[in-house]
């Protein structure tokens, strides 16, 4: 578990890492914006300790530490509370949970993994890049969901590329690990569909909240994020859309190779067994048999045999079963 | 069926039993939350005894008494009826029904089925663990509705581990138990969403009445049971897509396997037919057949034959059909 | 087509039957509620001069009129009007329509097929039960769509053990009745579907209309009512979701079958396919072939077959096609 | 092209035809409600001439002309402007469009095709038929949607019994026309529901215009239209629902046969392939095999064969696979 | 990357086109309307330069120069900002992005490619035709708009089309390419409907924006354009149901087929395969076989067998299995 806090005004900015709270809590200057990160949910007395310092409602700490929370925003008396998922590769199922308490001039972020995902935002605080230094914390928050969920769009690119590599499979007809594959990637998308769909609805809620946290002039800002969030859900649908008709395209495929096996079957099955019959015929040892001492039957029947295969084809080419 | 009244303040708590409405009604007393519990409904007086000292509504008690009820939340002149449905092993269809009647400072719950299940709250009651004592009559109401929530998820975690266990079988070709499995699920699902769906709409509408019965500080709670109800029910949702998709896996699986069995048919039949109607044509008994008489006519027939199967043999490999 | 009129207050209750509508509008007095009843619908007079007594507006009895009119609950000036199915197992679709025209101290009801369906309503006046005769004509018509209604249920727990008789026979092989019958359920379902999802609607406008007509303290009544409508449709679409996990089951069934009846032939021919072919070859008339001079030639092409049988079935039991 | 004009008041009513706008114009007088009908749509100075007069607007015209217009209902400062489509059997589509100018004391009503749809409607006006002549301009728009509307459920019938129709056929196993002529029946349905959908919707607009161009009195004619465009609606899906359950019967019909055709297949190759086989065994011309000599080896021959016959004829049995 | 300036009022109209933003805004002059044009948006110092000139907002720069935006309508303070997809049969993915930003007497407009989409436009302008002249820079955008979602139609025409053509090929058997055209189509579809539905949306809440922007003499032409894109949207959806339905024809075609192929397969082997075994019979070589020895023998034999024959067609023919 890691803690950190970074202070800045548009003057200046520093950092600092602690090993506890106290340490941590000691750094905070009353000016400018302050931000604290917590690496880790583990150390539940962290959390609490941070909570009790900023009069942090108890059901928040129930959500920042339930990893499976659904990602909401809530609005509390002091504070913006926002939850939701953070794309990590290094995690099990793919994502980790990021929560965000916003209060006046104080931003706390809660990461489930240690990582460095919000490194690039540390950079552009303490290197003064952009406008992040003359902003207050609403536009920090902004800064960080708008960089997680730009992370969505990444994730779906990948998918939409895996997408193109199975329609190209799609048609192979002896690829049985197609369907396989294919559902895997459809579940993949359920998975992230689960993140997106609850962060759009929230920040459809935040952009009606009436809260002196945010800033008029932080509204489209966030209406942008929304806008984002709402694009990555239409892609999922599409990508969801172009996967039901892979598996149709792929089903028809089988469905004709399984039409070709059968026709070839039968083509040659019902040329030959009549032909085998008649050969069976003269195979026969009665003793009274006319045909087999005449001086042509053989090639009569050879004939006979041709003039039958001759006739099968024709009716197969009439009905257009030959391949 | 069983009576039960526990009585409690923040300086203590008390817990009875009675045999009879009267003797339980003598248990009262006016100061702090008195929470009455009945558990089974076969004792129809016993209802109407209460019903009538509490001025409940007759439709409330019709409500109360019929365990096909759909859950809702009702807002009435005195009090705030709220029925849904517990997970409860032990009943029929795994579920059992629930009704609570909340008053000022008054509780009264009904249970279906007599059990255990509230006993962690009596306990937290009678141990004041938590701050259950200090709060008033809704946040009781709150504490039993969530802990049988709860209990929603418990049963969802159950049903995932099953469909992994599917995930597993869908592939395997010869397991005819898995479609009626993979049904028998979906229809515990859709059991279970018939009684968590009015839920989450019931605590909509409870979120949005103005009720002094209800205190603003306990809206977060609700809204919390809100969301778990809320995440419950879109984890069913993705449960059923999840068995959806298993199941095209494993109609695609069925397909494939008839695909081999109808390609090594092919192959077998395709390959000897012509051979053995060759064989037929010589097992021909004619007088005149010049064949028979030449000298390496036998080893020459031999050759034809090789000769066609290795020439099938080549049309299937470029076709790909051999296995 | 019958005439009835009852008139009730909490003193008394009465019941005559007309031949004409001067008749019964005679029997007409001004206290109490008075509840007109028309049996049939043939007779458009009988029908236009209740109209103009009551000034019912000539939509409404075209609506009365119209059997195939959809559910509905329409606010006049006057009165409030209400259309509606009810169940009929006289009736050729199992429907009959009941319409309801409520004003001040007067309640009319067309039925379109003469029946007893309100009798148990009726017996409820005249023999006092229930607080029926204290309550005024609104109740009154609660009590007769809470009684229709109820019997939706009726019909309903009758399909659902038609359902579970569907269950026991999806699994059956050879069952081809089992589609059709599982059909003709699935447009049954429809047909009470498509009169239940409008009276679903039109309740919810009657609970939002602010009428004198409906008393304020009779609104839980009806939301009651609404509240079985809605479980009701709830209902429906939970058997249709079975029906359809029904034949998906039915399906896999069939194509089981199908894969099991592909295995014997294909195990039963290529087993015996190359076999016969050999047999044809030693049936041949060639002078010269070697093999048939040999001592122990037959007994070696009896081994040679039985290790081709044996090498089939092996490569048959490895790919676990052996039933 | 063909111009009209009527005008009446509850004393009287006339009629005229005109080849000119100035010579139609000059019929019009100013007591009374006037209705302007234009028969076919392709002289665009009409249409102009007319709207210049009575001061539509461009977009009005342009709708007026476009005959893939989507049914709507528009409000504008001095008129509602209503376009829908009308069934017409001469039209190649099966629709024609009809659009209505709604003015205080005028009604122009434009149609796509010449035709006589609204004959009944001028006949009821000269012959003073019903209300018609004493009520405004609004009644008369109010007429001409509901008899058109009434022509929906008149197409809508036409289809149910071609539905019928295929309902008997959907379970003929040779009918190979079945499928095409229920996705023809579908196509038609979507067709027609394209029409009805946005129908419904303006009608829901209108109701809630505040106009005073539609009196008070004459909302619940147009609700009355509202409720038949619904009830039209909920038919077409009804059909649709239809349509889709007889697919999934022809389906099953379909593959039963198949299943039936593959059991036939199986039960004579399973039963005569080995006893071939044996026949080929002792067809072998081996000089030595002991076999031949044998007195009663032939009739063992015999014997053995139809024991492995009987035998394979009592696996089928019990497998339930005989037919 | 081209920029070009346009000027006009109901006098005249002059065009100019620029290198430079400089040079560009030198053009300007304060009478009439003023509409800018830029080609291409690589150079983004162009779009910086303009965007500090007419003070638009960063996020609204990113969004012109984010190709990949989904379409949107938001209103700053100073301009409406209008981004969306124009139909481009050069660009790659058959769409460019159009963005519009409209001021009180200034119109920018940003295409991704360079091309002459607007060039009708810009002679109706220059040659004065219509009323474009006399009106504002709202009924410009109105212009720009309405041409760009015409062109949405002539593609679903086009679509249309296709579509057509399947509607031929579904019935042909042979025909493998139909899945996957059918599916191409399918696509392109998604990928217009991606375009149009948050057009439409847009559009909506653009209607209800209360801007001096936009003059109220101009709502029902932007109604107009909503009508428009609503229509191409169920057009859309439209198609979509035609392309299923087609699927399902061919799906359908092709099992027809493979019941065709499976019954000449199962006649012509159920016939033969007995009389095969017959013939193989009486080819065995046994010593003692009294039939070979009788006079008749092969002629009842033969016999025989065309009983079996005709017996066998009788079967076939009761079952309607004979083509």
């Amino acid at each position: 578990m890691q803690l950190s806090i970074i202070g800045y005004d548009p003057l200046g900015a520093w950092k600092k890492t602690a090993e506890t709270v106290d340490e941590l809590l000691s750094y905070r200057n009353p000016s400018g914006v302050t931000w604290i990160n917590v690496d880790g949910l583990e150390n539940g007395d962290v959390i609490n300790q941070l909570a009790e310092t900023y009069r942090i409602h108890s059901l928040t700490v129930e959500d920042i530490r339930d990893v499976e929370q659904r990602p909401k925003i809530e609005e509390f008396d002091d504070y913006i509370f926002i939850t939701f998922k953070a794309v990590n590769h290094a995690s099990e199922n793919g994502f980790e949970q990021i929560s965000i308490v916003l209060m006046r001039d104080t931003l706390i972020t809660f990461q489930e993994l240690s990582g460095d995902s919000f490194n690039p935002i540390r950079r552009r605080i303490l290197d003064n890049a952009g406008r992040i230094r003359k902003m207050s914390a609403d536009y920090l928050a902004y800064t960080i969901i708008d960089s997680m969920v730009d992370e969505y769009s990444l994730a779906l690119d990948d998918m939409s590329m895996k997408i193109e590599t199975l329609e190209e499979r799609a048609l192979d007809e002896n690829d049985e690990a197609f369907m396989p594959d294919l559902q895997r990637l459809k579940q993949a998308l359920i998975r992230i569909r689960i993140i997106v769909l609850p962060l759009r609805e929230s920040l459809n809620v935040l952009l009606h909240i009436e809260s002196p946290l945010i800033k008029h002039n932080l509204r489209p800002f966030f209406k942008d994020i929304h806008d984002n969030v709402i694009q990555t859900a239409e892609t999922i649908e599409g990508c969801r859309e172009l996967l039901a008709g892979l598996m149709e395209i792929n089903l028809a495929t089988m469905s004709n190779r399984m039409n070709k096996v059968m026709k070839v079957l039968t083509i040659i099955s019902t040329i030959f067994i009549p032909l085998t019959f008649i050969a069976g015929v003269y195979g026969m040892n009665f003793r009274f048999m006319p045909e087999l001492d005449m001086r042509y039957a053989y090639f009569i029947v050879w004939g006979v045999m041709l003039v039958i295969a001759a006739g099968m084809l024709a009716f197969f080419k009439r009905r257009k079963w030959l391949f």
